[in-house]
This record gives structure tokens, sequence and C-alpha cells, in this order.
């Protein structure tokens, strides 16, 4: 196996980094010269790119395009907002160049992270959490009766893929009645699929709403007002896609009218909201700070998914999570 | 079919009232004199009840006892400690009277509460909706390292009866490990079942401790210093059983001194908590007011069941949710 360049951006803790190190030692490894802040992170363009045959990370697109060796970008996140364009996607088709995210590593903790959501909401925990309530008071009777079972209920899924596939796993015993929307039904998802033209259909009888689109020119602002008016008086909407490809003020609108009874959302647009974003004061409005795809060694866990990934490539076995 | 003297005392909204009445109409209804403040609370003692062959409700200990007709005793709610007493089980017993439950129509509720207790700390949901943290911010990394994902992590459910058995279907997709203490294993559990000896060494290990114990004599103040020093540092403690079972003061003792991460609460010990008791001040201590068992429309499930009981008991068929 002759040896490769491979060049790594993500900031990694000291376990990460020797995996990567040690597990890469046959070839040649470069770091950028400015670390970036967190693994989400993209670092300055860095002249040291253009050796790379292969780049772990988030590579700056000016340094990708003039780095004429690459073969394949695996993408250390879920996330692909700034590769995924026509212009980057014809250039990859035409270098005949890989692009993999990881997609696996954050998968299953976006689907509890969206679940505990779905829960939180159902037994009404900001509420409870905050009531002395007395058996019998008024207050109990509200939130006793108030509080539900996800058992039975309806949810519609809007993106279906790495992280739905977890969700609709993690979903099964709670018998929800689950729908999905996906650009391309396969027929084989186990459970009704829509598409953005049958979708208002589903979402009428929609407990709970919860997008996972990535971020594109097409899904930009898909969730606005228009598609809002669809939705059932009281549904709660969440979103652990991106912040925008929901209009957010719309979606404030909808919970000061009522339409929706609540909004579960760990990303925004921007990211944080300012203090006197419309959506801070929104009534009913839950926001954890992007943080779904969290959990303990993420970076080593990452990292463990990109050498997962070489040892396929070095094989000449189709690659994990590829996405053009 | 004879007609049978039925005594129902649980408070309940007009549509479970005429879904009971309508289905008992050829037998002869009473109600108490003076009516419960909620469907869990005890009514007064009541001469009327010493007619009824089958009560309904929570009836005093005082009026079963002058009884001389009655047969079965549906009581309505999950715990029955006031019946769990040694002098209960044998006059019951001597006298061939019948004592069920209504674990079944709480069962699913308790067991998606505590569920959303697990996920909720799993994922940091109190701290990471009170955060505006900025992507790659300290307090973000904090946030977003510390979130955990259940797939993996130990469990340990202290009381296997009808809560328990349906959160373990819950659980399944989450891969955990779950251990649980029963008082007589059954060995066709389908996963490892220690009795009160064996826990210490299950406790070692437990990310999360479920207490579902009812309240008896044997149970009260069972979670106390002395088991506690046997738990895992940083283990999450959970309880929506009885809050006797647990000695609050030790339970405060273990969340300030580190040895507990977490302490999620649906029952506690007087409910509701004065102000000043150390568990409304000890660090990462969650309560809701007693509503793990709530759920729209809980009175009409109540009715429901009770009715399917009656239908059972006219027919001869074993009884759901039997006690002794």
């Amino acid at each position: 196996m002759s040896s490769l360049t491979l060049y790594s951006d993500p900031l990694l803790g000291p376990k990460a980094t020797q995996l990567l190190r040690d597990a890469t030692a046959e070839h040649r490894l470069i770091t950028p010269t400015f670390a970036a802040s967190s693994v989400l992170a993209q670092p300055a363009a860095d002249p040291a790119f253009e050796e790379a045959e292969i780049a772990f990370g988030q590579p700056h697109l000016e340094n990708i395009y003039t780095a004429k060796k690459l073969r394949w970008i695996h993408i250390s996140s879920a996330g692909f907002t700034r590769y995924d364009t026509p212009e980057f996607r014809a250039y990859a088709e035409n270098q005949g160049l890989i692009v993999t995210n990881s997609s696996t590593v954050y998968s299953r903790a976006c689907a509890e992270h969206v679940f505990s959501f779905m829960l939180a909401q159902s037994r009404l925990l900001p509420q409870a959490l905050a009531s002395h309530a007395e058996n019998g008071s008024e207050e109990w009777s509200y939130l006793r009766s108030g509080c539900k079972c996800l058992f039975g209920q309806n949810v519609v899924i809007l993106g279906y893929g790495a992280i739905a596939s977890e969700l609709v796993k993690l979903l099964a015993p709670f018998e929800m009645n689950i729908t999905a929307m996906r650009r391309t039904p396969r027929g084989n998802e186990g459970f009704p699929v829509v598409t953005e033209e049958t979708l208002p259909f589903a979402l009428a009888d929609a407990d709970h709403v919860i997008n996972i689109l990535p971020e594109n020119a097409a899904s930009r602002g898909f969730v606005n007002a228009a598609l809002l008016s669809h939705f059932k008086t009281g549904a709660v909407f969440h979103n652990i896609g991106r912040g925008a490809t929901v209009n957010q003020q719309d979606l404030a609108d909808a919970l000061h009218s009522g339409k929706l009874a609540a909004a579960w959302l760990d990303v925004t647009d921007p990211e944080p909201l300012p203090a006197d974003h419309p959506l801070r004061h929104a009534p009913n409005c839950h926001i954890t700070p992007h943080i779904a795809g969290g959990h303990a060694a993420e970076d080593e866990a990452l990292v463990r998914h990109f050498l997962t990934n070489l040892h396929r490539y070095l094989a000449g076995v189709p690659l994990l999570d590829r996405l053009f």
C-alpha cells in the first residue's frame, strides 16, 4: 500500500489526535497552520492543503479547487451546506472527487435529542418542572390531564436520511403513526412516504412535525407561513436540521397565533439568536444551542468513522455516508 | 345475569360518568355522599357503602370491614399503599375478597414519563434550554460534550411490575443494559434480575437507577444512605414509585456530595415538598408534581379498564391487574 497525503483540520482532543496519528502512521498527515475552534468549525484557508490526496474536516472550497491531487473529502459533520451547490457537485463529478460526511457519528445522538424534545413536550416538562402544584389543585389537574402519551400520535418527518432512519427505529415501540417526506420515495421505508406535493395532507393530521432537512438552495425557507398554514392547530414543531430551512419570523408568528402549541429547536438562524429575536420571546419556544449531535468522546467517534472509511477506501470498498 | 350493587367513588368528568352509567345500567350504581377531589383521592367514609358487592375507587378500610356483601374491590390507582398491609391481606383472603388495581391505565404514561426524565438528563435539557451559548464557546463545548446517548448505558429498575414491563419494551431499541430488582425472579424476564441481596453489585455499574417500588412496610425508606453508598458516582436517580420509599434527606445529601449527578422525581415525601425542604435546593434535583400517570381522558380510560374487568368478573374470567 503506497503512502498517501492526508489533510486533517478538525480540532481534536489528545486521545482522538493520538488515535488518528497511530492509525495513519504509514501516511503523511498534514494539519492546518491555524487550528479550528471546534470539530464543526471551518479553519482558515491553508496553503499546505494543495498536497492533500484525502481531506478530513471542513476544507475550504477555494483550497479544494486548487488541490489537484485531491481524490476524497470526508466532511467532519452531518451538515454539508457549503458543499451542497450545483457548482461544487459538478466540479466533484468532473474531477472524480468522492465526498462523504460523518452523519453516522451524529445520527444516534440527533435522534435521541429530538426524542427528548418529543417526550419533554408530551410530558409537559418545562411547565411541570417549574410547578409545586398540590395533588388535586387546579394547576395540578391542568398538568396531569395535559400530559400525553406519544403512543398513537401522528408524526411527520421532513427529510429522510441517516437521522430519520435512526429515529424511526427508536420510535418503533411507541407505536406512533409515522409519515416521512423524501425527495425520492423508495417504497421500502416500511411506512407512508410523501413528496413535497402531497405533504400538506400528512401535515393536516400531524401532532409532531420533525424537520431534519439539510440546507441547500431548494430547502432554504421551506418551512414558512404557507407550509405552516397546513399544520394542524396545536401541532408541535421540532427542528434539528438547519435553522435556515425555516422562516424564523413565520415560525414565531405561528407560535404567537396558537397555530403551533410549541416549537423545539436545536438550530436557528442565526445561531445563537440575538436577545431581542422574535423566537426568544415566542410562547412555548424551547431552544438548545446546536448540541443535538453531541455525545461523550465525539471527536474520537469522528476519527474512528473516518478511519473506517479510510480502510474501506484503501480496500476499494464502497464508502459509508457517501454524498456524491 | 342478576343485578349487582356497584359502588363508585372516583371523581369523573361528564363523559366518563356517562360511560360508567350506560355500561352499568342494569345494575344498581351508588356513589358517595361526598365527592372526592380527584380520581386519586379518598373520599370520606360512606354509610351507603355497606350495600356494595363491587367497589370501584379508593374505599375506606373501615367501610370495607363492615361491608359484608363486598366481593371485589377495583382500586382506581396504580398505588395501593393503604391496602398493602398484612392485616388487610389476611382479611381479604379470609373473606374471599378480590382486589385489583388500575396499573394498566397508568403504566404506559408512567413509562413514557420516566423515559422523558432519562432523555432530558441524557441530553442535558435543563441546562441546554437555559443556554444561549455560541458554537465553539466554552459553555457550548461543555454542553455538547456533556450530552450522552442512552445507547449502551446501564439501567437498574427497582420494582418489576406493569410500569417496568412497559418501560423495558420502550427501551428495547435504545440497547441499554437493563437489570431489574424483583422480589421473586421468574427467569423469563429476558434480562438479568437481581434480588435485594445482589442489588449492590448491579448498582455499582448503573448509570440510571429507576425506582418504581410500591410503598409498604418493607419498602419504606428502601433507598437510603446505605443503599446510595453502592451507587456509582455520577449516577442518575429517578423516582416514579412512591416518595416514602426514599429517605429524602439521604437523597439530598447524595446530590450535595456529588455521589449522584442528578435526581428526577415525580413523587416526594411529602407532596408537594415545602419551599424550604432540602430537596428543593439540592443541586440537579428535578421534580414534577406527581403527574407521571397523567394522560388525556384519564378518567375515561379508568372507567373503561374497570368495565373490562367487570365483564370478566361477570363472565368468570380471571381479572386484569389482580393484586390478591
